[in-house]
């Protein structure tokens, strides 16, 4: 320990160091607690499906267990205010018990049976048995953005866990000391659940040495990651270039463009704009499905949208955000949307007077300018927004098909925009995990039906979602069983179907037994 | 057309030029074909489930009704018998009807809903809903092994289509002439249905630029290939580096290992022994599934077992392989094996007075040697397979321990040799996508629960199978819609559950309306 390397969080709200210093761990440690990953695999994937429920469940309750203590060192790690960490805790811990609820019901393994029929002619049937089982030890990142909900505890480690597949996360090196206290609850809740040793471990750094060796473990099956196009990318690529090339699920953001179509505009822009600014400042702008890029057409409704836009971001207080790194990450993007040409500041917010601020901004031009300035489309992260003026349908749609894959789209419209538009929508679902309508892309219910996630490069694998149930299909494949004896089969093929689920039955969904 | 490449079909029976030039598709061709592919898409993925699954069903009509000619061709350019070719013409017009069957059913889609929660406090909750669309214009790669199954209208083209993606093949350059009628059955069946011009295209060529032509065009969206692990791995290689990274699918092959566990061997030696040549020799070897390695415990039915394969296999006649390239990549492949110091060919088949014929062979080697040579554990594609002899069960669970991932594992045993060796069990489920219990892993079942896949090196996607109905998840990404209006709503979602599809209504599977 004494000739450890070693690392402290930052207050972002001074720039000053927080107390404690923590361990950069070396490839060799790395190394061990990914041994250890793989030996719990053995054990814990073969546990029964009430017992991962039950502790996924306690991981919950011992991260409120934590109590206060948790939400102030967060607030110092991230100068997130402590009502949004009591907000984001309750999503973290909701999250787990989801995922309890779908690993007791216990129907997403997806089991499937085609019964043998020996006497088909002229070859006989063998009995054919399917279902979903876990990838192995999965490495988890945890995002600066979301220091509970898409951290050590966050979406990824719950629905990794939930699949049945051990979990090493990389804690972010912004907030050392939250990881480190979430990671102790659940190590206690897997303690307390005689989960064995390794189920779940953190390892922490403030080099990229640390995730790299870690991606490249050859005992590491899956990785799953939440932040920057770059980090991500470079993961990816990793990933790829192993021995045994594995899957990355990486949500690397995006701009989450919004269409605010002519009827709503004329209907309803002052509420729009309200709304959007709402959604363009939650959080100093730090999430995800933040909306950087707004297309209006011209008209005098859309004068009303942006004067709206002036007053209300003018009104917003700057807030501090999460790093030194992040705060001038985003003020050189305001500086280089700035120096666009034809590019205008139309709206501001307040400027800080303390460290790592970020002033609201919003920016208006023309839908020319905006197709030559390809730097105009690309996240700047924060709370910021280039508002696009188109003059026709057509200069809309056109901009609609030449958008990347972003996480969300949103429309503002009528139904007689909706008909008008059509063409939008069709395009839209194209583009992106998730399409609104009427809506603001901030605030990521977590239930059955969300998808996070979208076309590259908003995430390197548009297959999947990274919040809500169907998350727990990333950590998985399909493994089939052919003529197996009923000794052998897992709980979910056996003929009773003791675990009383769904299963594709010769083609028909049932809970019977066969 | 005067001043294009063109190629020939070679007969692999006696290395002769079959009549007919075929053009090889030039960059813009690919090109053209490629933009078709993209337009066409846009309608195409709007058609009801209706109209797709009656063009599958006439795709697979229209094939029948190429008659004899299609058998006869594609006997001259593979060599397969017409008695295998006809059975593989049954499974591929089966495999397109069983996926018509899917798609008329329809609740493929994953349809989710999340009702809204307008009271909900602290915050409304949104209405969201989720189903599966198709990615976009898929190249499939047709595999020289399965001229009808698993190339032109096979199961990745199968499954393509019947996800609401169009498909751009690349023929294989071994049975162009097979190709050819192939697709002109399935695009004649295409227009019948009203399906866009582009729904589907063949292109073709006997080089390397075609398909990566194909795989680097910015509008294909996903790659099916079946082919060797040099093929499949270029492509996932290329795809990967894209400016845009899209999925390959890539089925690799393997070498299928097969224990013999001593109760069974006591028991049933010859018969197995019968069985496992059967396996070995059927289709010249010739099968992605063909068992190349095979490990017992040494005993006196170890030797009976020995003795057996070397009756049976020197009965085998001499069968003419696909290629001028795949015979001769066999021959080294023998000669590498005979040369590993320690390995003897304990039984070899009968020899051929043809070009291209392979001699079926079995390699004996103690486990010890085994694992001192890497290289024969490794894939060579036709009649051939390495036994292993073990001295303990420890020995055999740290074979499997040691493989690699692969399609296929066969364990042949008795009640006491599964009670004895449920670690075995335990150890190969992690390894390959599907596990045999006292059968043969060649003849792979067209069905729901199918797995044709697993662990890398088998294949680039071992989270997806490419045989059986889930395959038609690798074509499509989920997308959510956000409290959309009814009248945008795909009907799969629409409240009256118009398609009478399961779905997942706030965590409850059912077909009632909302």
């Amino acid at each position: 320990m004494s000739n450890s390397k070693t690392f402290y969080a930052i207050n972002p709200a001074n720039n000053e160091q927080l107390e404690k210093a923590f361990v950069v761990n070396t490839e060799e440690e790395i190394n061990e607690v990914v041994q250890k990953a793989a030996v719990a695999f053995d054990i814990y994937r073969k546990k029964d499906k009430n017992s991962i429920a039950d502790f996924l469940d306690l991981a919950a309750e011992e991260i409120m267990n934590l109590g206060d203590a948790l939400l102030e060192r967060c607030h110092l790690e991230t100068a997130l205010p402590l009502a949004r960490l009591t907000g984001e805790r309750g999503r973290t811990v909701g999250q787990l018990k989801l995922f309890a609820t779908v690993v007791r019901e216990g129907s997403w393994v997806d089991a499937r049976i085609d019964k043998a029929i020996p006497d088909r002619s002229p070859l006989p049937k063998s009995d054919i048995r399917h279902m979903l089982m876990p990838l192995g030890p999965v490495a988890v990142f945890g995002a600066s953005n979301f220091p509970l909900a898409f951290s050590v505890a966050g979406g990824d480690t719950a629905s990794a866990l939930a699949s049945g597949c051990t979990v090493v996360v990389k804690g972010h090196p912004a907030h050392p000391g939250t990881s480190e206290m979430v990671a102790g609850a659940i190590i206690k809740a897997a303690v307390a659940s005689g989960m064995p040793e390794g189920t779940f471990s953190l390892v922490q750094g403030n080099t990229n040495a640390v995730g790299e060796a870690l991606v490249k473990h050859p005992q590491i099956k899956a990785v799953g990651f939440t932040g920057s196009f770059r980090g991500g990318k470079a993961l990816y690529d990793l990933a790829n270039t192993r021995p045994e090339p594995i899957p990355v699920f990486a949500e690397m953001g995006s701009t989450n463009p919004v269409f605010i179509l002519p009827g709503a505009l004329a209907e309803r822009a002052e509420a729009i704009a309200t709304g959007m600014v709402g959604s363009i400042t939650m959080g100093v702008g730090q999430f995800c499905t933040n909306p950087g890029l707004a297309f209006v057409q011209k008209s005098e409704s859309s004068d009303v949208f942006c004067n709206t836009l002036k007053e209300k971001i003018g009104e917003a207080p700057a807030g501090t955000m999460l790093t030194l790194g992040i705060s001038t990450a985003y003020n050189n993007g305001l500086q280089s949307v700035s120096g666009t040409a034809n590019v205008e500041a139309i709206a501001k917010g307040k400027e800080g007077a303390t460290p790592n601020t970020a002033v609201a901004t919003v920016f208006k031009t023309s839908i020319d300018n905006f197709n030559q300035n390809q730097g105009l489309a690309e996240e700047n992260f924060g709370p910021s927004n280039v508002l696009v003026e188109a003059d026709t349908k057509e200069q809309i749609l056109e901009a609609a098909k030449n958008l990347q894959g972003h996480l969300t789209a949103t429309v503002h419209g009528t139904e007689a925009d909706f008909a008008n538009y059509g063409e939008l929508f069709d395009v839209l679902e194209k583009k992106v995990g998730r399409v609104l309508v009427n809506g603001y892309p901030t605030g990521v219910e977590v239930c059955h039906s969300m998808v996070h996630g979208g076309p590259y490069p908003a995430t390197t694998a548009p297959q999947s979602t990274s919040v809500g149930t169907n998350a727990i299909k990333r950590f998985v494949r399909p493994v089939c069983f052919q003529d197996y004896p009923a000794s052998l089969l897992p709980d979910a093929l056996k003929n009773e179907n003791q675990l009383d689920i769904w299963r594709l039955v010769d083609g028909e969904l049932t809970k019977s037994a066969i």
